[in-house]
Protein backbone atom coordinates (compact mmCIF):
# COMPACT_ATOMS: atom_id res chain seq x y z
CA UNK A 1 0.00 0.00 0.00
CA UNK A 2 0.94 3.15 -0.88
CA UNK A 3 4.77 2.26 -1.99
CA UNK A 4 5.96 3.24 -5.30
CA UNK A 5 6.45 0.62 -7.95
CA UNK A 6 9.94 0.83 -10.21
CA UNK A 7 10.68 -1.49 -13.05
CA UNK A 8 13.94 -1.03 -15.44
CA UNK A 9 13.50 -3.58 -17.73
CA UNK A 10 16.88 -5.71 -18.80
CA UNK A 11 18.18 -4.32 -21.81
CA UNK A 12 15.65 -1.99 -23.01
CA UNK A 13 15.90 1.95 -22.14
CA UNK A 14 12.90 2.33 -20.34
CA UNK A 15 12.07 2.57 -16.68
CA UNK A 16 8.35 2.27 -15.97
CA UNK A 17 7.07 3.91 -12.27
CA UNK A 18 3.38 3.14 -10.83
CA UNK A 19 2.03 4.66 -7.49
CA UNK A 20 -1.08 4.56 -6.07
CA UNK A 21 -2.61 7.67 -4.36
CA UNK A 22 -5.64 8.35 -1.89
CA UNK A 23 -7.12 10.85 -3.77
CA UNK A 24 -8.74 11.14 -7.18
CA UNK A 25 -6.88 11.81 -10.47
CA UNK A 26 -7.98 15.66 -10.45
CA UNK A 27 -6.67 16.74 -6.96
CA UNK A 28 -3.07 15.05 -7.91
CA UNK A 29 -2.99 16.51 -11.66
CA UNK A 30 -3.64 19.64 -9.74
CA UNK A 31 -0.45 18.99 -7.78
CA UNK A 32 1.38 18.55 -11.08
CA UNK A 33 0.20 21.87 -12.45
CA UNK A 34 0.59 23.99 -9.88
CA UNK A 35 3.86 25.74 -9.56
CA UNK A 36 2.78 26.42 -5.56
CA UNK A 37 1.96 22.75 -4.96
CA UNK A 38 5.14 20.91 -7.35
CA UNK A 39 7.58 22.83 -4.94
CA UNK A 40 6.11 21.05 -1.69
CA UNK A 41 6.46 17.76 -3.11
CA UNK A 42 8.96 17.25 -6.49
CA UNK A 43 11.99 15.45 -5.26
CA UNK A 44 14.12 13.74 -2.45
CA UNK A 45 13.01 14.92 0.82
CA UNK A 46 16.31 16.73 2.13
CA UNK A 47 16.56 19.46 -0.44
CA UNK A 48 14.81 22.40 -0.92
CA UNK A 49 13.25 22.83 -4.47
CA UNK A 50 14.09 26.12 -6.36
CA UNK A 51 11.48 26.21 -9.18
CA UNK A 52 12.90 28.67 -11.13
CA UNK A 53 10.28 27.99 -14.19
CA UNK A 54 7.20 25.91 -14.04
CA UNK A 55 5.14 26.70 -17.00
CA UNK A 56 3.08 23.25 -17.11
CA UNK A 57 1.08 23.53 -20.57
CA UNK A 58 1.70 22.14 -24.09
CA UNK A 59 4.50 23.98 -25.41
CA UNK A 60 5.64 25.29 -22.28
CA UNK A 61 8.76 24.44 -20.23
CA UNK A 62 10.62 23.94 -16.71
CA UNK A 63 13.77 24.62 -14.87
CA UNK A 64 14.32 23.58 -10.65
CA UNK A 65 16.87 22.90 -8.90
CA UNK A 66 17.34 21.10 -5.72
CA UNK A 67 19.43 22.56 -3.07
CA UNK A 68 20.46 21.64 0.83
CA UNK A 69 22.49 24.87 0.76
CA UNK A 70 26.03 23.34 0.38
CA UNK A 71 24.88 21.18 -3.38
CA UNK A 72 22.98 22.31 -5.62
CA UNK A 73 21.59 20.24 -9.21
CA UNK A 74 19.58 21.91 -11.73
CA UNK A 75 17.19 20.00 -13.61
CA UNK A 76 15.22 21.48 -16.69
CA UNK A 77 12.73 20.37 -19.93
CA UNK A 78 10.15 20.99 -22.28
CA UNK A 79 6.47 20.10 -21.66
CA UNK A 80 5.42 18.05 -24.88
CA UNK A 81 1.63 17.78 -23.90
CA UNK A 82 0.38 18.53 -20.81
CA UNK A 83 -3.22 16.55 -20.34
CA UNK A 84 -4.45 14.50 -17.17
CA UNK A 85 -4.14 11.54 -19.23
CA UNK A 86 -1.23 12.49 -21.32
CA UNK A 87 1.71 14.50 -19.48
CA UNK A 88 4.59 13.86 -21.81
CA UNK A 89 7.41 16.26 -21.38
CA UNK A 90 11.75 16.30 -21.50
CA UNK A 91 14.11 16.15 -18.69
CA UNK A 92 17.87 16.89 -18.39
CA UNK A 93 20.31 16.81 -15.65
CA UNK A 94 22.84 19.88 -15.58
CA UNK A 95 24.98 17.61 -14.62
CA UNK A 96 24.57 15.42 -17.76
CA UNK A 97 24.26 17.65 -20.64
CA UNK A 98 22.57 16.34 -23.34
CA UNK A 99 21.48 13.42 -22.02
CA UNK A 100 17.77 13.76 -22.01
CA UNK A 101 14.91 11.65 -21.45
CA UNK A 102 11.27 11.81 -22.63
CA UNK A 103 8.58 11.04 -19.33
CA UNK A 104 5.30 9.93 -20.21
CA UNK A 105 2.91 10.83 -17.01
CA UNK A 106 -1.11 9.21 -16.70
CA UNK A 107 -3.29 9.67 -13.68
CA UNK A 108 -5.92 7.52 -13.73
CA UNK A 109 -8.79 7.72 -11.35
CA UNK A 110 -9.59 4.42 -9.13
CA UNK A 111 -12.56 3.32 -7.62
CA UNK A 112 -13.16 4.23 -4.16
CA UNK A 113 -11.93 8.15 -4.73
CA UNK A 114 -8.33 7.02 -5.49
CA UNK A 115 -6.08 7.18 -8.48
CA UNK A 116 -2.75 6.03 -10.28
CA UNK A 117 -0.15 7.62 -11.47
CA UNK A 118 1.84 5.19 -13.96
CA UNK A 119 5.09 7.04 -15.57
CA UNK A 120 7.04 5.43 -18.70
CA UNK A 121 10.27 7.23 -19.28
CA UNK A 122 12.47 6.76 -22.44
CA UNK A 123 16.29 7.29 -22.33
CA UNK A 124 18.92 7.59 -25.33
CA UNK A 125 20.64 4.37 -24.34
CA UNK A 126 20.06 1.67 -22.16
CA UNK A 127 23.54 3.13 -21.01
CA UNK A 128 21.93 6.13 -20.03
CA UNK A 129 18.89 4.29 -18.31
CA UNK A 130 21.32 2.23 -16.24
CA UNK A 131 23.21 5.83 -14.71
CA UNK A 132 20.25 7.08 -14.31
CA UNK A 133 19.32 4.76 -11.72
CA UNK A 134 22.40 4.28 -10.31
CA UNK A 135 22.24 8.07 -9.51
CA UNK A 136 19.53 7.78 -7.26
CA UNK A 137 16.25 8.08 -9.61
CA UNK A 138 14.13 5.59 -7.76
CA UNK A 139 14.85 7.35 -4.17
CA UNK A 140 14.01 10.83 -5.19
CA UNK A 141 10.93 9.66 -7.18
CA UNK A 142 9.91 7.42 -3.85
CA UNK A 143 10.58 10.18 -1.77
CA UNK A 144 8.12 12.98 -4.10
CA UNK A 145 5.57 10.66 -4.11
CA UNK A 146 5.55 10.22 -0.63
CA UNK A 147 5.85 13.76 0.15
CA UNK A 148 2.78 14.39 -2.54
CA UNK A 149 0.97 11.83 -0.39
CA UNK A 150 1.65 13.72 2.61
CA UNK A 151 0.29 16.80 0.68
CA UNK A 152 -2.98 15.68 -0.82
CA UNK A 153 -5.15 15.28 2.35
CA UNK A 154 -4.61 19.20 2.58
CA UNK A 155 -5.86 20.02 -1.05
CA UNK A 156 -9.00 17.71 -0.08
CA UNK A 157 -12.34 20.22 -0.87
CA UNK A 158 -13.54 20.46 2.82
CA UNK A 159 -16.31 17.83 3.23
CA UNK A 160 -14.93 15.40 0.75
CA UNK A 161 -14.70 12.21 1.59
CA UNK A 162 -11.29 11.26 2.50
CA UNK B 1 28.20 9.44 -51.36
CA UNK B 2 25.02 11.45 -50.68
CA UNK B 3 23.32 8.72 -49.64
CA UNK B 4 21.45 8.66 -46.51
CA UNK B 5 21.95 5.71 -43.87
CA UNK B 6 19.41 4.36 -41.80
CA UNK B 7 19.64 1.66 -39.23
CA UNK B 8 16.87 0.36 -36.76
CA UNK B 9 18.42 -1.84 -34.37
CA UNK B 10 16.97 -5.33 -33.92
CA UNK B 11 15.07 -5.11 -30.65
CA UNK B 12 15.73 -1.65 -29.42
CA UNK B 13 13.34 1.39 -29.64
CA UNK B 14 15.95 3.52 -31.81
CA UNK B 15 16.55 4.91 -35.17
CA UNK B 16 20.05 6.18 -36.06
CA UNK B 17 20.53 8.15 -39.54
CA UNK B 18 23.46 9.73 -41.15
CA UNK B 19 23.86 11.98 -43.81
CA UNK B 20 26.57 13.70 -45.27
CA UNK B 21 25.93 17.51 -47.42
CA UNK B 22 28.19 19.05 -49.75
CA UNK B 23 28.58 22.18 -47.34
CA UNK B 24 29.56 23.59 -44.17
CA UNK B 25 28.06 22.49 -40.69
CA UNK B 26 26.61 25.85 -40.32
CA UNK B 27 25.06 26.80 -43.53
CA UNK B 28 22.80 23.14 -42.80
CA UNK B 29 22.23 24.28 -39.50
CA UNK B 30 20.70 27.67 -40.90
CA UNK B 31 18.35 25.23 -43.01
CA UNK B 32 17.32 23.55 -40.20
CA UNK B 33 16.91 26.94 -38.32
CA UNK B 34 15.04 29.01 -40.82
CA UNK B 35 11.40 28.60 -41.51
CA UNK B 36 12.08 29.98 -45.01
CA UNK B 37 14.14 27.45 -45.61
CA UNK B 38 12.93 24.96 -43.67
CA UNK B 39 9.43 24.44 -45.99
CA UNK B 40 11.71 24.03 -48.72
CA UNK B 41 13.03 20.75 -47.61
CA UNK B 42 11.24 19.07 -45.09
CA UNK B 43 10.12 15.97 -45.89
CA UNK B 44 9.33 14.03 -49.22
CA UNK B 45 9.15 16.00 -52.69
CA UNK B 46 5.44 15.22 -53.53
CA UNK B 47 3.98 17.20 -50.21
CA UNK B 48 3.46 20.68 -49.73
CA UNK B 49 4.84 21.77 -46.58
CA UNK B 50 2.62 24.00 -44.32
CA UNK B 51 4.46 25.43 -41.50
CA UNK B 52 2.19 26.38 -39.08
CA UNK B 53 4.84 27.05 -36.26
CA UNK B 54 8.53 26.96 -36.28
CA UNK B 55 10.00 28.28 -33.26
CA UNK B 56 13.85 26.81 -33.66
CA UNK B 57 14.91 27.81 -30.31
CA UNK B 58 15.56 26.01 -26.36
CA UNK B 59 11.96 26.03 -25.65
CA UNK B 60 10.32 26.65 -28.71
CA UNK B 61 7.55 24.62 -30.55
CA UNK B 62 6.58 23.73 -34.02
CA UNK B 63 3.87 22.51 -35.87
CA UNK B 64 3.73 21.57 -39.85
CA UNK B 65 1.20 19.63 -42.29
CA UNK B 66 2.38 17.78 -45.29
CA UNK B 67 -0.49 18.09 -47.79
CA UNK B 68 -0.81 17.14 -51.43
CA UNK B 69 -3.87 18.68 -51.69
CA UNK B 70 -6.33 15.61 -50.94
CA UNK B 71 -4.26 14.27 -48.23
CA UNK B 72 -3.21 16.19 -45.07
CA UNK B 73 -0.76 15.01 -42.28
CA UNK B 74 -0.22 16.80 -39.71
CA UNK B 75 3.27 16.63 -36.69
CA UNK B 76 3.85 18.90 -33.86
CA UNK B 77 6.61 18.86 -31.15
CA UNK B 78 8.80 21.38 -29.07
CA UNK B 79 12.21 21.96 -29.32
CA UNK B 80 13.96 21.18 -26.22
CA UNK B 81 17.79 22.15 -27.56
CA UNK B 82 18.82 24.09 -30.44
CA UNK B 83 22.68 24.32 -30.36
CA UNK B 84 24.48 22.92 -33.71
CA UNK B 85 25.94 19.87 -31.57
CA UNK B 86 22.85 19.42 -29.91
CA UNK B 87 19.27 19.56 -32.12
CA UNK B 88 16.81 17.81 -28.96
CA UNK B 89 13.21 18.01 -29.88
CA UNK B 90 9.62 15.58 -29.44
CA UNK B 91 8.47 14.45 -32.74
CA UNK B 92 4.26 13.44 -32.89
CA UNK B 93 2.27 12.32 -35.67
CA UNK B 94 -1.59 13.63 -35.24
CA UNK B 95 -2.11 10.18 -36.58
CA UNK B 96 -0.85 8.41 -33.29
CA UNK B 97 -1.71 10.94 -30.75
CA UNK B 98 0.37 10.08 -27.55
CA UNK B 99 3.00 7.75 -29.55
CA UNK B 100 5.97 11.01 -29.09
CA UNK B 101 9.51 10.26 -29.77
CA UNK B 102 12.38 12.39 -29.15
CA UNK B 103 14.69 13.09 -32.19
CA UNK B 104 18.29 14.18 -31.29
CA UNK B 105 20.10 15.52 -34.08
CA UNK B 106 23.97 16.98 -34.37
CA UNK B 107 25.67 18.71 -37.15
CA UNK B 108 30.08 18.65 -37.70
CA UNK B 109 31.82 19.94 -39.90
CA UNK B 110 34.40 17.53 -42.06
CA UNK B 111 37.06 17.68 -44.62
CA UNK B 112 36.59 20.20 -47.37
CA UNK B 113 33.85 22.17 -46.62
CA UNK B 114 31.61 19.15 -46.01
CA UNK B 115 29.07 17.91 -43.07
CA UNK B 116 27.84 15.22 -41.35
CA UNK B 117 23.81 15.32 -39.77
CA UNK B 118 23.92 12.59 -37.03
CA UNK B 119 20.19 11.85 -35.75
CA UNK B 120 19.22 9.50 -32.48
CA UNK B 121 15.86 8.79 -32.16
CA UNK B 122 14.27 6.94 -29.76
CA UNK B 123 10.63 5.70 -29.51
CA UNK B 124 8.49 4.92 -26.32
CA UNK B 125 8.38 0.99 -27.52
CA UNK B 126 10.23 -0.91 -30.52
CA UNK B 127 6.56 -1.98 -31.33
CA UNK B 128 6.48 2.45 -32.03
CA UNK B 129 10.16 2.63 -33.79
CA UNK B 130 8.84 -0.58 -36.11
CA UNK B 131 5.58 1.30 -37.08
CA UNK B 132 6.95 4.15 -37.90
CA UNK B 133 9.83 2.44 -40.01
CA UNK B 134 6.89 1.08 -41.69
CA UNK B 135 5.24 4.03 -42.45
CA UNK B 136 7.65 5.13 -44.62
CA UNK B 137 10.10 7.27 -42.63
CA UNK B 138 13.47 6.10 -44.30
CA UNK B 139 11.70 7.43 -47.08
CA UNK B 140 10.66 10.64 -46.38
CA UNK B 141 13.90 11.45 -44.65
CA UNK B 142 15.79 10.32 -47.64
CA UNK B 143 13.67 12.30 -49.69
CA UNK B 144 13.92 15.65 -47.54
CA UNK B 145 17.58 15.11 -47.24
CA UNK B 146 17.41 14.88 -50.80
CA UNK B 147 15.87 18.08 -50.88
CA UNK B 148 18.31 19.51 -48.57
CA UNK B 149 21.08 18.77 -51.38
CA UNK B 150 19.71 20.33 -53.33
CA UNK B 151 18.50 23.49 -51.49
CA UNK B 152 22.27 24.42 -49.81
CA UNK B 153 24.09 25.80 -53.45
CA UNK B 154 21.86 28.66 -53.31
CA UNK B 155 22.39 29.29 -49.56
CA UNK B 156 26.15 29.44 -50.29
CA UNK B 157 27.99 32.74 -49.58
CA UNK B 158 28.44 33.99 -53.12
CA UNK B 159 32.36 33.13 -54.19
CA UNK B 160 32.50 30.54 -51.48
CA UNK B 161 34.23 27.10 -52.46
CA UNK B 162 31.43 24.29 -53.32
Amino acid sequence: MGKTRITAPEGLPFVDIEREFDAPADLVFKAYLEPELVKQWLGPRQYEVILERWDARDGGSYRYVHTDGTNSYGFRGVFHSMARDSMIQTFEFDGAPGHVSLDTQVIEDLPGGRSRVKSHSIFMSVADRDAMVEAGMGDGVEDGFNRLDELLPSLQPVGAAG
